[in-house]
């Protein structure tokens, strides 16, 4: 039996089939039994749809506190005006009453289609006939996993645990994102659930650092959704003593252990590229400062060039090293060393920027392999940083060239 | 008869083969008889090319003054530490011998391969043995376009004119760049001439308010070579009175001739895309500023998902408007108007925020043509930009992902 969300204590979910999207569930519900602390992060996309916008509303007024989150998929809910945020509201309002708790208690999130006429009816429907099925078996965590997706292949969920003086704390977190972003689709979700008691401001500072480190390092292709949003919930039913400050070491192992579950959601997206063809890390060490190292990071993992080169299987470290140097980030090219590898083998393109002979039937067959290790080092400093992306295939290009209309 | 940089008083030029490249001619020669002025812009990447450092290190000498410009394309001589630094200097002072004027007078330009040893011998042989083949008749000219080009499928030559007081002022200009970037080639350059007598800083101010309009609004894949130049020679020979105000109706006119050429040439390198399918035109208006104008039209005509849905012909406003919306410009989405169209049609995606109904057919024709324009329309200020673009296409990643090795 696989652990998930419903591992952590009070979390009770279910997902639902409401007809929004024609054969696959298409609606969320995941129930705290008792009100939970929020962290969020939200789209910085100016377009933003209506739910995102009530949602950061409500934890506004409700300061930072909610006890469910419902999530529909198939349509957006945004560029569609009144129309849409009625149906937001509605879909919240539902809940609440269904739940018998305050609005603002309530999160939502939609994911498909911009600018379709939100279907309030359908969603609304959906809430009243699927709130009483919430559950804390594993397969209702499932569900809700499978309902929040889109064009993804696989539903992506994670659970990691750990202990507080013999007493086990739960962290668990479902996702959706397709490594390859499709028509109107591209919105990435990930809501965790924990148990632990933690200060609010704690657990905002924990989860803020540890998006920071996952879901804002992979890419796909630099585009940002009108949707996207994480969020964490902690309704401190493992009843540990508060954790109020950072240098507690249960808070460190509380962060790790919650990095580890959002760097595992954040590679299964990448991993999801029906398009792509590889996933790729890539490692920088040697930064000056952190901030540094995932500028040229993200740069580099951007990069069309680099990402065709990779598809291609061609050990191109001119276009690394070209989209090294124009992330804006100074560093002393001759002092730059290049690797392509795995996890067995790791072969040197270039030391202290010289370009090196390297064995090319070697890396042919790591380049054929379909995950792939870019490491680049610096020698400005200690800094490093981590980060995933794709391939960029004529499949991509193919699935998202699709008509919409 | 073609008219072309030879039509620029006292400009002289040849193109050769000297074998770096197997086929086509590989060295070009401008030259002008009298010292010029010079303006120049250089590649922002971090990782700069040995011929644009020496260039660069030539023109603080001799404040801003040249005489000779000598490109090879085959070897981008990038990454090639002493050895290339060496070639490049061997370049440089093999045709300031050969033309007997200070090694300072002479700007260098590479593009082709990079991190592989610079072919000095071939390149400073090719020189001794070209330099007197310079002429001013108009095919010399095409072969100096074509001797700078790499994947292109053609030359890019442009040329205008204009009149202060009876005298013609002659502006050519030839570029290389091909719309779909290949291995180690993205080098985009572009050498314009004009003898118009004018103030060095008033030149420099010119051109590069000109290049902001032109090839810096044009985009491919959004990389940055590490070769990338464009610069003005003015030799004066018009001899008209010197243009020492930037309020001089006749610098105006310059100004205007010289974006037209410009132009002309960004859109020739944007259109030469083997793998691309469509020329697309962004025109934004309406926007506070000039420079947020600029950004947006960046980051719509650089969005992959933009670029594909032109490829599929999807009239997708929804990535139009999630583009704008992560340009970092701020703007009110509910006062957005779209349009997609062409120079007869405009079909309205969006009026006022809101979607509006289309005809579908009519969209597809249009989206069929190879010159689409995407209007976006602000409501926040007066200012605007053009800027221009291709489609994503899976040519394109079949090119880029190609073997070098």
């Amino acid at each position: 039996m696989i652990r998930n969300i419903t591992n952590v204590r009070g979390i009770k979910c279910w997902g639902a089939h409401t007809g929004v999207k024609s054969m696959r569930r298409d609606l969320a519900i995941m129930y705290s039994e008792v009100p939970a602390k929020v962290s969020a992060v939200f789209t910085q996309n100016l377009v933003i749809a209506e739910p995102i916008k009530l949602t950061k509303k409500h934890l506004q007024e409700s300061n930072y506190m909610a006890q469910a989150i419902i999530v529909n998929s198939g349509n957006a809910n945004a560029v569609t005006g009144q129309q849409g945020a009625e149906g937001a509201l509605a879909m919240a309002q539902t809940a609440a009453d269904e739940f018998k708790i305050d609005v603002n208690q309530v999160m939502i999130a939609s994911t498909g289609i911009i600018g379709q006429k939100f279907p309030t009816e359908e969603v609304v429907d959906g809430i009243k006939e699927n709130v009483k099925k919430i559950s804390e078996n594993s397969r209702a965590g499932s569900f809700a996993a499978n309902a929040i997706l889109t064009t993804d292949t696989f539903a992506k969920e994670g659970y990691v645990e750990f202990d507080i003086d013999g007493n086990t704390i739960n962290i668990g977190g479902i996702a959706k994102g397709s490594g390859m972003i499709h028509p109107n689709m591209a919105t990435m979700l990930a809501f965790a659930f924990t148990d632990i008691n933690i200060d609010q401001k704690l657990l905002d500072k924990a989860f803020k650092e540890v998006v920071e480190d996952s879901f804002n390092m992979i890419t796909v292709d630099g585009d940002t959704s009108t949707n996207d949003m994480a969020s964490i919930m902690a309704n401190g039913l493992a009843d540990n003593e508060m954790i109020t400050s950072a240098s507690d070491p249960h808070y460190i192992t509380f962060k790790e252990k919650l990095n580890e579950l959002m760097v595992h959601l954040a590679k299964l997206i990448i991993s999801d590229g029906e398009g792509a063809s590889k996933f790729i890390e890539y490692r920088l060490s040697g930064a000056k400062t952190r901030e540094d190292a995932r500028k040229i990071v993200r740069v580099v993992s951007d990069s069309s060039l680099v990402k065709t080169a990779m598809f291609g299987r061609d050990p191109n470290w001119g276009r690394i090293l070209a989209a090294m140097g124009r992330s804006g980030v100074s560093f002393d090219v001759d002092k730059v060393d290049l690797s392509l590898g795995n996890e067995k083998e790791e072969v040197m393109m270039m030391v202290q920027g010289k370009p090196q002979e390297f064995d090319i039937n070697l890396v042919k067959r790591i380049l054929k392999q379909s995950e792939i290790t870019i490491k680049m080092k610096l020698r400005e400093g200690r800094s490093s940083a981590i980060g995933w992306g794709t391939d960029l295939t004529t499949d991509y290009v193919m699935f998202n060239s699709m008509y919409t209309t």
